[in-house]
């Protein structure tokens, strides 16, 4: 693994999903010390937060936080209500437009903790997995926003007074889900500690057919790899 | 009191103080239906939050959110560790710069979750009460700060891509304590039910050496009236 440097510190967002790992493995290979920050928001299962323990752990984190923050109070989304998680057949079927999993103001309340956890421990540099291709229904993973949100950082800071510039890097931004899992493959990432699954069995298989699990595994076969975790039976693996 | 208009909603940041409360009474005089949202963020009490629940009670807000989120996991402040909280014996003794109760990136977090908030309810209105004068040390209380949010509001969300315009309001930005104490007087506001000391007493009686307490009673007396919350013996009340 890369040695860190604990000069340069830097933040990454790290949900457990294969994205996030994704960019935890990118932000370690560029010699950051990361510090990973999670959420507990009041997901439906907490399969993603014991994802994100073991990947910060497998990828060398020098410190993994989880935030607790109830979104359920503000309510809007598929993911923290009642709603039920939309299903599709194939990736086609996938809704346009904004969808239904849409978190209110996610990406912007997710990046505001990290930025105060950055100016905490003195790190000037936040990686987020946002991604323009497979998300494009999202308004907050857009390159527009992303830059609104880093010119935001270096108002609202201390350190940003103080003469420091924070930098927000997304590096996934362009990339399709299969360049995304061919880049993770060839830092070592191991995709079997990763969770996807919107909504997963009780013992923790991966449905197969909501979307994250549809964009995932169309992700595996465009890189012409299978998918080293476990789905349920039947499902369209 | 102003009937309000039910296709005009608002937001409002709602923390139990003297200058919410005020930003409340302002946006309800305004005919805004009102929303307001308090934090439950590791607060060394719960005071707060009582009389924030008091005030909007008492103001007529449609509805009173309250989010829990966990900041101590980041830590930073002495407001939400136990640093002890700074005492002066005068307004004058107040340190300059940014003070230790700073809580990195607060506002920016606070505002991110009215913003989800809002868009889940329909609002394009958000209020908050920051003020330049007395907490100048504070970079998320600057007018450029405010701007860059509110622009990143705009990209950020379903309502701002499909046409919304979201609008940041803080209308104690450029005023004074006495300023605000005599436009919540004009309003009919009973100060009576706010609450600001960071370090209160286990009855709940104001400290009157805090800063916040400080900048309070100085705030009455510029606006020549007597503070109506009770302070602990000895104070400099």
């Amino acid at each position: 693994m890369t040695p860190s440097d604990p000069t340069r510190r830097a933040v990454v967002l790290l949900s457990g999903g294969l994205d996030s790992a994704t960019v935890l493995a990118m932000a370690r290979s560029q010699g950051f010390e990361t510090h990973a920050v999670s959420f507990r928001y009041g997901q439906r299962h907490e399969r993603e937060l014991e994802a994100a323990a073991r990947v910060a752990r497998a990828l060398g984190a020098a410190s993994h936080r989880v935030v607790s923050l109830d979104l359920r109070a503000i309510g809007g989304s598929a993911l923290t209500t009642d709603t039920p998680v939309p299903r599709a057949r194939s990736v086609s079927q996938i809704g346009q437009g904004i969808p239904v999993t849409y978190v209110p103001a996610r990406n912007t309340i997710f990046l505001s903790l990290a930025l105060g956890l950055a100016e905490v421990i003195g790190a000037t540099d936040l990686f987020v997995g946002v991604n323009a291709v497979d998300y494009s229904g999202y308004p907050d993973c857009r390159p527009e926003y992303l830059a609104a949100f880093e010119r935001l950082a270096n108002l609202a800071t201390r350190a940003g007074v103080e003469g420091a510039r924070f930098r927000l890097h997304a590096p996934l931004l362009e990339l399709t889900k299969g360049e995304i899992i061919r880049a993770g493959i060839s830092l070592g990432l191991d995709y079997g500690i990763t969770h996807s699954c919107y909504d997963p069995s009780p013992s923790g298989l991966a449905c197969g057919s909501c979307d994250s699990c549809l964009l995932r595994l169309r992700g595996f076969a465009d890189a012409g790899m299978a998918d080293p975790v476990s789905y349920q039976p039947g499902s369209p693996d």
